[in-house]
């Protein structure tokens, strides 16, 4: 199950190449690093902008044109246009899948619990490559513009975390720039601070909430957060927000087809309701409560759909894929075009000169109040306002205030049921895939039936149904992702209205409350059943009361001595898969000591280059304790999520397997330990804290040398 | 200079008492830990909302009373109005340095550095007392309603923590309540993350600024961070807000007297400027520089203040602190009423009916566009609305929009000189004083004059001064405490203003950077000015080249051998002032071994109970392996920011002196260790990351028992 994942490690491997670079470095260098770091930065947020812009003009120029065309052909025949509705979804969808199946099936899904395994310090193969960023981004374009139940906001964070990846080495790894320029990204450590970057600016350019993103990447996706990373994370958001901005204003004009029309907020509802009640806290406590409810169940239903997809149906090769999305696809048009069409139409509202509000919309125009199969002139279909129409409208028309009974309880509760079914069939499904604008609209929904319960009950107040399908979205979010206050401000930015804070507030922390009583969020329990081992910020409880050479199972050590026979080397590493290998040193006097960890995609630098090799058994610094360097350090870095060079890949000849090689100068000298009994919660602590990939556990020591307080730390510059 | 300080610990002291404690409970313990975190935070929460609006309802009173006495009077004589408002101001700084420096010492100044090195792990004597937080809540109704140049927002964040710190020991440490209902917190660990609650709530009440309160701890404060922790901060700053909230729609009706005029938002600036081109960049950018120039002289000259006040004045006693305070009240009243005197009226601009603002107000009547000592009946002094004016009112002034040419260049220009010089003064005497407020102060003068010349220069564009304020507001802030995520969320959210997020993010980017060049953030320089050593998250370039046994020194251990003679341990005690001591035993083949290390303060509680001496020399637990347990871990618990126990106030007689202790069961027995020769580096980033306090730098292990990665980690329920 976990092939195809490697760990990473934030541990900088201080062997002699690295302290050589070290001591050569000048003090230029640091200013380098540190501009070259924020320029890479700016480039991320540039990068992600501009595909969340093509993203978007792509979706929506399909989506207008699909739309247009539909309602100019059912103006003549409702068939006709019911098959050209679902030929366009099909062809949109089928292209989407097709992408990911035959180029990149990495990118399948919403990629969030991968990036967050990646930041926690695991490394899935084939997540960060270039073909991954092309496939997200043409197969969103195709699964979103396709109707089918799901969102671009996932797939724009994977997004946004490719670019920054690729960046950060220089383009793919096959064509990669000289690294020589791109030195400085050259450790686990810094690639991660790179991906957390992207994660950030992916959050602010999908829902344009630059805040909101860097309080996602913070809160729900890194593992470690450092306060000088905070800053160029929000660096890079501000970059996004400017990019996708100024690409909007000038969209404005028209140049961008469909797209273009909204200003900057997606869901402006600044003219929501203005003030609460406390009578009214219980309503939207009732919110939180059954957002908690659907979004647990939303978390346990695709958890079961997704193991049966992954232990069955996937199982049967590409082919099962493509005709499973292709279905969907046809079941989402057909019920999204039928049920409105099954739906009796209301009569329009009469204020309807007061809002500014067209009543019907003019035939052949999608938008609010469309007129959808109604045999009178001032009717309109309400179901057809949410079901038939782009996500992002259909959520808008949710949100509206100052349209009070638009919707029918029934209409709702038809959508409701349909479209929460969908988005748990559709997710899982070999295309890209996010849950933010699904689980929006399924709460907004039901937030906005409990608005028109309050309507009917709370008679006098002057009360939103926008404003409950709000708090509505808020809740299912939160049971089921379980982020509090990224969330709250993400939805504070994508409406404008930071007057609903404290009750946004409100709802997210009784809907995590009641979500977790029944499970994890929906990305934790994705990446379990995905086989991520991610490692949770607090240790289990029962760790108290193990010891560390406990948990390493008395399995017994496989390690190499400094100078070893090439032979023996290859030999013990094809006799186990361990990333990591002591190495024990003899002193003069024949005591054993551990020198060091070696990794094993070092070993196999080393074996590749054979430049190392030695006809002699003994050391080789013989000559006053320091070596030949005869590689740089980036010599030893394995580019981001590919499989590596592997031991079947290297042809050594009889003569070289009889050579030896000396490990000193290749080993990371002085790994963490902890003692043998140290109890299992520090260990964690330990690894979890450092994001480490291996400690020794070795025994108590015999004596000490020093103490180390914070006064011996508090060096000045 | 260290003294009255001393380091917290993250790591739980596994001893004997510890691990038998864990045994014993049961599951329903750990519901019972929960239920109770949850139940502090909420309290923390009420408490801290419940102390901000008793301040600013006192001040908001006192600031009332003193206006409308000062109005009343002056209609007949300026010269009394003038002694009347100076005397008034006296009265209410001498209280406030009364309290200060008889009770309360450790309540001057903001507190904020002395959170953030608590948080850091520095505990300095007196910060979290109750007579603390009764200091700063009255000190701040002084120095606040005594018109200083100071605001109450630093004070509040202080007393937050404190009112944490009190609830999580149960009370004050001498009347505190059975702490078997809080055996929860009787580690540093949690006790922290009570206090990190507390500085949300604090920000959260002060600012009204939930979302900003949770990122002002989380960016500025805290050193260790932990998600989990992040929700039970949002709760506690979503309690804060409902309180607030709910008090001040009581106060609405006027019962709090003159508190209570103004809604949930501080400076609601909601009708500013609707938008912005590009060529405003130019001068915003300006404004973050000189933001981060002003900010960081700020910071340099207080630096130099503070540090003459520390060495010179404030040595010569109490009446010297007492003296100077009400030196610069004096002064700030002369001022804030003379020089609006002197002051040329402006006529009244002609749209009066348009916007709604009367012109002059009414006489008796502070506000807006005062008429203070005009001759004309139609003339208002521009001044005198920010100078001679509450400094909430007048941030309001300086904000509001569609007053375009309310103020001149001069009256700006001759504010902002008198106020950045009495807010440099002013800062570091012996009051509780805050620098958000003057900031902004500062700040939103000359943003506001920036916005006067581009309203000359750029004619065309519909350009408000107001939103130019709030931009100097912002750079100023971010030039001076250097912030970034938090101060963008808290400026949004104490102006209701979501459409200059972008804008604030850029200003913010450009302050902090100009600032960077210079020096430190405000807190960090005058953290190090007080000696409180910050562990900063980055470890410094030199610490590469270092090792561990390089940093303590080569100095000889003081150790103690597992069973020891009292008259030895008090001797040891005596002859050096370390805080911890490795414990040495011996295996039954002779060789040493490292047991673990026994604290200081551990010691002192064996040897004031003195039920642990036994007559033998040898180990007590030769019948398997266990010990009598006579101590409840909870004895060993040190009251947060006390001096604790001390080796003079335990008495122990000749026959005492002969007996023997084991330390086995009270000693911590797995310290995390490192060998000798890591790299500082990493010695510093083990350190910092886990909190710890003492780390044993310890030989090169001679043999490895196992290895720990991620797959030993992952443990299922
Ligand atoms: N050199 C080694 N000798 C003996 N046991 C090892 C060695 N390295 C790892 N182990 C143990 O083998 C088990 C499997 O670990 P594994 O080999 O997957 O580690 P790794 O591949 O080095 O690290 P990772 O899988 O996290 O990248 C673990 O329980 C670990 O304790
Ligand atoms: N038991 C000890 N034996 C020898 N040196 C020590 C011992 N404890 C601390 N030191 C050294 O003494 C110096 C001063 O440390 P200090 O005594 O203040 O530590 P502490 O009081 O135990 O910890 P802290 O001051 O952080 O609370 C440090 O450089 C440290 O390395
Ligand atoms: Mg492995
Ligand atoms: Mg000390």
């Amino acid at each position: 199950d976990s092939s195809g994942m490697e760990s990473l490690d934030y541990e900088v491997i201080e062997n002699y190449a690295y302290r050589e670079e070290q001591e050569r470095r000048e003090k230029l260098f640091v200013v380098y690093q540190v501009v070259l770091k924020w320029f890479v930065a700016l480039l991320i947020g540039i990068g992600t902008g501009f595909a969340a812009i093509f993203i978007n003009i792509s979706v929506e120029n399909f989506a207008g044109w699909k739309f247009a065309l539909t309602f100019a052909i059912i103006q003549k025949s409702y068939f006709a246009g019911f098959l050209v509705y679902i030929l366009f979804n099909l062809a949109l969808a089928f292209s989407s899948v097709y992408i990911i199946t035959q180029f990149a099936p990495a990118a399948a899904g919403s990629g969030i619990p991968e990036i967050k395994g990646y930041l926690n310090g695991v490394d899935i193969h084939g997540i960060l490559l270039l073909r991954t960023l092309f496939g997200k981004i043409f197969g969103s374009i195709g699964s979103v513009g396709g109707g089918l139940a799901l969102g671009k906001e996932g797939p724009l964070v994977h997004t946004g975390a490719c670019i920054a990846s690729l960046l950060g080495q220089g383009g793919s790894t096959k064509y990669h720039l000289s690294s020589r320029w791109l030195q400085v990204f050259n450790n686990d450590r810094d690639r991660r601070d790179l991906v957390t970057c992207g994660c950030a600016a992916g959050v602010a350019a999908a829902f344009r909430a630059p805040v909101g993103g860097v309080l996602f990447a913070l809160e729900e996706v890194t593992s470690w957060w450092r306060s000088h990373l905070m800053w160029r994370v929000f660096f890079t958001s501000a970059v996004v927000a400017v990019v996708v901005r100024t690409a909007m204003g000038w969209c404005k004009s028209g140049k961008c087809g469909h797209f273009g029309a909204g200003g900057f907020i997606i869901w402006d509802i600044s003219d929501g309701q203005e003030d609460y009640s406390f009578a009214e806290l219980l309503p939207m406590a009732v919110i939180g409560v059954i957002g908690g409810l659907l979004g647990a169940l939303f978390n346990q239903l695709t958890l079961y759909i997704t193991y049966w997809r992954r232990n069955y149906l996937h199982k049967k090769g590409m082919r099962v894929k493509i005709i499973e999305v292709c279905l969907v696809s046809v079941i989402t048009s057909a019920i999204s075009f039928g049920l409105p069409l099954l739906t009796k139409c209301s009569p329009c509202p009469e204020s309807e000169a007061s809002s500014g509000i067209e009543c019907p919309n003019p035939p052949g125009v999608y938008g609010n109040y469309v007129n959808f199969k109604c045999h009178n002139e001032k009717e309109y279909n309400d179901l057809a306002t949410i079901f038939f129409n782009t996500q992002d409208d259909a959520i808008r028309n949710l949100f509206s205030a100052k349209t009070i009974r638009e919707f029918s309880a029934q209409s709702l509760l038809t959508f409701l049921v349909m479209f929460y079914t969908l988005a748990v069939v559709t997710f899982g499904t070999a295309v890209p895939a996010g849950q933010f604008v699904p689980g929006i609209m399924i709460g907004s929904t039901y937030g906005r039936l409990v608005g028109m319960f309050v309507v009917k009950f709370y008679k006098k107040m002057n009360i939103e149904e926008g404003t409950y399908a709000l708090l509505g979205a808020a809740s299912f979010l939160g049971g089921s992702m379980r982020m509090t206050v990224s969330l709250c401000v993400i939805m504070v930015e994508i409406t404008n209205n930071l007057k609903f804070l404290p009750l946004i507030m409100l709802v997210l922390l009784i809907s995590k409350a009641v979500g977790d009583v029944f499970n994890e969020g929906l990305y934790e329990e994705q990446a379990r059943l995905r086989g991520i081992p991610l490692l949770e910020s607090r240790p289990k409880y029962q760790m108290r009361n193990m010891m560390a050479k406990e948990a390493c199972g008395y399995r017994k050590v496989v390690s190499l001595p400094r100078v070893i026979k090439v032979g023996d080397l290859v030999s013990i590493l094809r006799s186990n898969e361990h990333n990591g290998f002591p190495v024990i040193d003899h002193t003069r006097s024949g005591e054993t000591l551990v020198s060091g960890l070696m990794l094993r995609s070092h070993l196999l630098v080393l074996l590749q280059s054979k430049i190392d090799f030695q006809h002699s058994p003994l050391p080789s610094d013989s000559k006053g304790g320091s070596f030949l360097v005869r590689h740089t350090n980036s010599e030893f870095v394995k580019p981001v999520s590919t499989k590596g060079m592997s031991l079947d890949d290297i042809h050594l000849s009889d003569d070289d397997l009889e050579m030896y090689i000396d490990l000193a100068p290749f080993l990371n000298p002085s790994p963490y330990i902890v003692p043998e009994d140290m109890s299992l919660t520090k260990v964690y602590n330990l690894f979890r804290q450092l994001g480490l990939r291996h400690v020794f556990v070795v025994p108590r020591p015999s004596h000490i040398i020093g103490l180390i307080t914070r006064k011996d730390l508090l060096i000045e510059d």
